[in-house]
């Protein structure tokens, strides 16, 4: 039906709500969202509508829209498809603003679901109201707190990056990945089929929206090519767009065919429209949270070259192969950079050069402050990287050693101003190790709330870095 | 000095040992190691030597070598390079059989090294002993319970494969990771500059030793291109063999040169010679580590068919995508298979389909079990995957859900004899969630006792099933 800014706006700014299909039973996805919504504490009415029950986690139960005290601006339906359209009836009849319908069964499943799916538009038209969806989970938005997907715990602290994902599954884990990443979003917009509100729609929504610096999105296709390369450009062109778009071989065309009843398209079209458009384009969830991390931490092409560090020969040597595989620059280094770098290294097993091995990883802690002050004042590099493997322990040993690692760290990207990111990671994975886990948990929240970048591997840190330079 | 197998069996079973340099110190390697041989329990005589010790975690030190109520098989040296001649000498005056060294400051530190590396060559051609290293951490084997690099709490359990490392650092992360997979090692020998045996012989050796039968290395460079051609062909005509080869651009080019003392060589020429031989190339501990897991379950070329299942569409539509750009093939089902799986999988949100949606992750038990049994029968894929996402809950919700999930797997593995591989991961990754990661590791150790491999990543399984059958 067209973009429409204020629209749009009404529903991921809702300030009144009703769930449709409200349930207390267990087992059913009408149970996880009510209770999802309950917790996360919607900054305005809830209301719960069920003819078959009368009271759900202490609240009463309407039988109807009708019997609201109000009209809510948004009606979330978890009620199966086919016994969907008297409510959207009800919903044309009172004037609310938005629905979003969660049930498959729509236009993915074949010529039935496509008439209802054609029928729920239609009443849309008529009542004046959007609908986001079907076969979605819906939004998440931590400045109303709305948590209409599997969020109860999502971060309750606004930020600026959107995600507009086809995939409801995807939304969460983004969500929730980003989370212990420290990123924070303006809003999550599961939208499936897209039947009314898309992928243009929101793109151009985000776009607009002022509290939206970062724009990321998994998509399947697009209904339609043209306005879909003009809302990207522009999008683009104001701020970091970052996208996962799935379907490029035969079997996922065929899966997204079923999934969301999108068409996929030709993959080098995609690769060509996103390069053009300036756009980033990822692949799976854990490089969408690694691009966003960086996207956060550095902003868009933050510079290619690095100085790598570890301590080991074999950890910089395998972290220049990787960066210079992924079009990252590890240049040699300056000659004062060097000589001053020598003159702190001294002990047999220290390699001074990019990439520099700082000897053993026992290197005591203010030998190595004084030689991560010096790499971080080499005007030759935009990036430090340094790998800290956990399963050896650090520094004087253990855990204060590590603590000791990371404050060193956060020292030196402070006074320096130098982007640092820590490649941070345990190879003890078995159910004994948790220990390790638990530390290695505990550092990257206190690195990255202090502006240290973590990734949990060389190949993540050294992939994402090449993305936000392209 | 040329290939013998015994002699480098006589070093790695070794039945008596000398820690030269022992240590109580704590932040020295001397104690490092010291410790963590004593605590892994080697099966024979430890005597431990150092002329300003008497006494260390309760055992009496030695002055030096000749003061030892016998010469023992297998001499460590933890001192420094320029202090080490004398003992070297005593080593050849008295017979022992190998010489671990594992002090940097060799080859790789320039001239006045590679002059002790030189003299240390001298002396055992004389005394007619074999050297592991200089600037290496050692051998872990656990048949005699050697512990020669960080490593005391690593599995005891004997297995059948062997690794060699030029880095001590990924020679203790290889077998770290691998505890956690439930891969058992018939040894890890970290050789360092590989002055005496080199790749060369330790690729003879294991290829002759009736205790490996999958090989894998991580290589800096070689120190004869031919004789390793011969060596890694005759290998890997007998057993899989999996190699890590660094040094490929030109910045970590430098960094092997000041790692090892290696000539890294040209990449291209590697990648080819690997190809011919039939060697698996990988890249990185991780690659390496899964590779292994596949070899383990799988074994060589299991087969390309995939059939792909996930809860929620988006998982099955993008690990499609990764499976044919890894050159994997996902076949559209046969009819009865496709016609079976409609029976039981009737909600919508499901497709049945390769790849397939068994729909919401709220899907009940039976339910899976039923879809699961009909996809291992599925006479056209060989290998059947399944993605699970632990932050969602499964089944009946919460562990005991998950529980199910696994036993499903376990007994659809079991009856079909269909590989199935699990990708298992949970998206909570902050210090609040680590609830989260404990089931994880339980889940994925037991998953991996009853045969079904674990992977933490869509990209990571299909990485390694294609290499498996390259």
């Amino acid at each position: 039906m067209g973009f429409d800014f204020e629209e749009i706006d009404a529903i991921i700014n809702a300030r009144s709500m009703a769930i449709v299909g409200a349930s207390a039973k267990p087992v059913k996805f009408g149970s996880l969202f009510t209770a999802t919504q309950l917790t996360f504490g919607f900054k305005g009415p809830v209301w719960l509508v069920n003819p078959g029950e009368k009271e759900i986690l202490g609240r009463p139960v309407y039988p109807d829209l009708g019997s609201l005290p109000e009209v809510p601006d948004l009606v979330y339906l978890t009620i199966p498809a086919h016994r969907s359209m008297d409510t959207l009836r009800d919903c044309a009849r009172l004037g609310v603003k938005g629905v979003i319908i969660m049930a498959a069964g729509f236009r993915e499943a074949g010529a039935e679901g496509a008439a209802l799916e054609g029928e729920a538009m239609r009443l849309a038209r008529e009542g004046g109201f959007r609908i986001v969806g079907p076969n979605c989970f819906g939004i998440y938005n931590p400045r109303n707190r709305l948590a209409l997907l599997p969020g109860h715990d999502f971060s309750q602290t606004p930020g600026d990056v959107a995600y507009i994902s086809q995939s409801g599954g995807f939304s969460v884990h983004v969500g929730r990945q980003c989370k212990g990443l420290g990123i924070d979003f303006s809003a999550i917009v599961s939208y499936g089929n897209g039947a009314d509100i898309n992928e243009i729609d929101l793109l151009r929504y985000f776009a607009a929206d002022p509290q939206t610096s970062i724009i990321a999105a998994y998509l399947e296709g697009t209904s339609d090519g043209r306005r879909f390369a003009e809302a990207l450009g522009e999008a683009a062109s104001r701020k970091a767009v970052v996208v996962w778009k799935v379907g490029k071989s035969e079997s996922s065309s065929r899966a997204v065919t079923s999934h969301t009843g999108s068409l996929a398209g030709s993959a080098r079209i995609w690769e060509g429209l996103l390069r053009q458009c300036g756009a980033i384009e990822v692949s799976g969830v854990d490089e969408t949270c690694d691009v966003l991390l960086a996207l956060k931490h550095l902003g868009r092409r933050p510079g290619r070259r690095l100085f790598l560090v570890g301590g080991g020969g074999g950890l910089g040597t395998y972290a220049a192969d990787l960066a210079e595989e992924e079009g990252l620059e590890v240049p040699t280094l300056r000659a004062d950079t060097a000589s001053r770098l020598r003159a702190v290294l001294t002990a047999p097993g220290a390699s001074v050069g990019n990439p520099m091995d700082i000897g053993t990883p026992l290197v005591p802690i203010p030998v190595f402050e004084a030689a991560m002050d010096e790499a971080s004042c080499d005007p030759g590099t935009d990036i430090l990287v340094f790998d800290l493997a956990l399963n050896f322990g650090y520094g004087l040993g253990g855990e204060e050693g590590l603590d000791a690692a990371a404050d060193v760290l956060i020292r030196v990207r402070r006074k320096s101003g130098k982007p640092v990111v820590l490649v941070l990671y345990s190879r003890a994975i078995g159910p004994e190790d948790l220990r390790f886990e638990e530390i290695l948990r505990r550092l990257r929240t206190r690195l990255l709330q202090d502006g240290v970048m973590v990734y949990p591997s060389m190949q993540r840190a050294m992939r994402a870095l090449a993305l936000v330079n392209a």
